[in-house]
């Protein structure tokens, strides 16, 4: 391979990890402004949230000069085309963040989350940082085993997501119907931000080995309405 | 252009074309099932979501063994890549249909809906179908003039969800939290999957005339918390 395309494929790489750090970064600290009350964390999410969209623009039009000027095949074809649908998971990750970001400014200086739920959410926040980190890693690496560790990690976020909604549809829900509208959503947008870094994860482990795993289907609502 | 790479092209177009028409078709009779509190029919949208995701599939490997194959480059490199880019919006369309569909089963043989919030519902499921079924059009024609329209057809269903959420919010809300949550939920699914086809209609735009509008940013969150 000719060292011009080697580091245009290697740019590529790199543009994906980028923002897949940013996505977590961004849960990170909604997550932190959300709980904390912090308008300007808020802010501060809201408008970065701008710089992802602007990587996956970027990362479409790198990939699309490099399959015109180099018209890669076989391996180097396959990591054109995952590294476009990956693009895609993270820019909707970030959107999921901003979400996020949103509600702790529409809510500002009230808390949006009842104290009972803070530490519930605190934790889908982690889970859902360490997911993205970690899927940031494995776009790097391309680390098969790492990659395939992901959805088992992803039950974590699923059992927090239960537990929210217990809290939710327990008949002695102490707080208005506003509230439960707004943590229902919350709940939601952690679940979906997880499923795109799981997502992300199986496309690499799909580049490498060849083996097709179903991308995770949207199974918070049949999980939230079959299950409990 | 040689017969075969024209009719690669095609059947791509076409492909995309079929994902769209089953998804305006699934969003329209989810919500029937959901209405109607009809089991049978909720069954059938859930089955049907198999199809929706083996044609992405298929199109991914048509796009990529077109890619290897013709290498091609300019406007046909783009009418691949964004192929590529309007299916996974055309599966996840079909994944917003099945959740409407699975809460219909959920909650058989009951009504989710309340019944004052039917006509509302009523109204967006005949939205993001045609919404979706306009989308079907727009790549079959790439009529740039029809997908221009999509983005205001979509403020009708802006306006719906704002007329559910004010009901949800409203401090007379006569019913359970546990059916507060399951139309926020809903009114999401239906927002999300309008939101779908306006970028699927922007991405043909783009296609046309180069012109780069954005891709419809997850708007209902920041909406529904920003302007009641």
């Amino acid at each position: 391979m000719r060292d011009a395309y080697r580091q245009e494929l290697e740019a590529i790489t790199a543009g994906l990890e980028q923002m897949a750090q940013l996505a977590a970064s961004a849960i990170g600290r909604a997550t932190t402004a959300l709980l904390e009350v912090d308008l300007q964390l808020a802010e501060t999410v809201i408008a970065a949230d701008d710089k992802l969209d602007d990587l996956q623009r970027d990362l479409e039009e790198r990939a699309i000069a490099v399959l015109a000027r180099q018209q890669p095949v076989a391996t180097e074809l396959r990591t054109v085309v995952t590294a476009l649908r990956i693009s895609a998971d993270l820019e909707r990750s970030g959107d999921l963040a901003l979400n996020v970001a949103k509600l702790a400014r529409h809510r500002f200086p009230d808390h949006a989350i009842p104290s009972e739920l803070r530490a519930t959410v605190l934790e889908m926040g982690h889970v859902a940082q360490r997911l993205m980190a970690k899927a940031a890693d494995v776009i790097a690496t391309r680390e098969v085993t790492v990659a395939r560790e992901l959805e088992g990690d992803d039950d974590a976020m699923d059992d927090l997501h239960r537990a929210l909604f217990r809290r939710l549809l327990d008949d002695r829900w102490p707080h208005s119907v506003e509230a439960a509208v707004e943590v229902t959503l919350v709940g939601r947008f952690y679940e979906r931000f997880a499923d795109h870094a799981v997502s992300v994860a199986k496309r690499v482990v799909y580049l490498v080995t060849g083996e097709h795993t179903d991308p995770p289907s949207d199974e918070s609502a049949g999980q939230q309405w079959g299950q409990r």
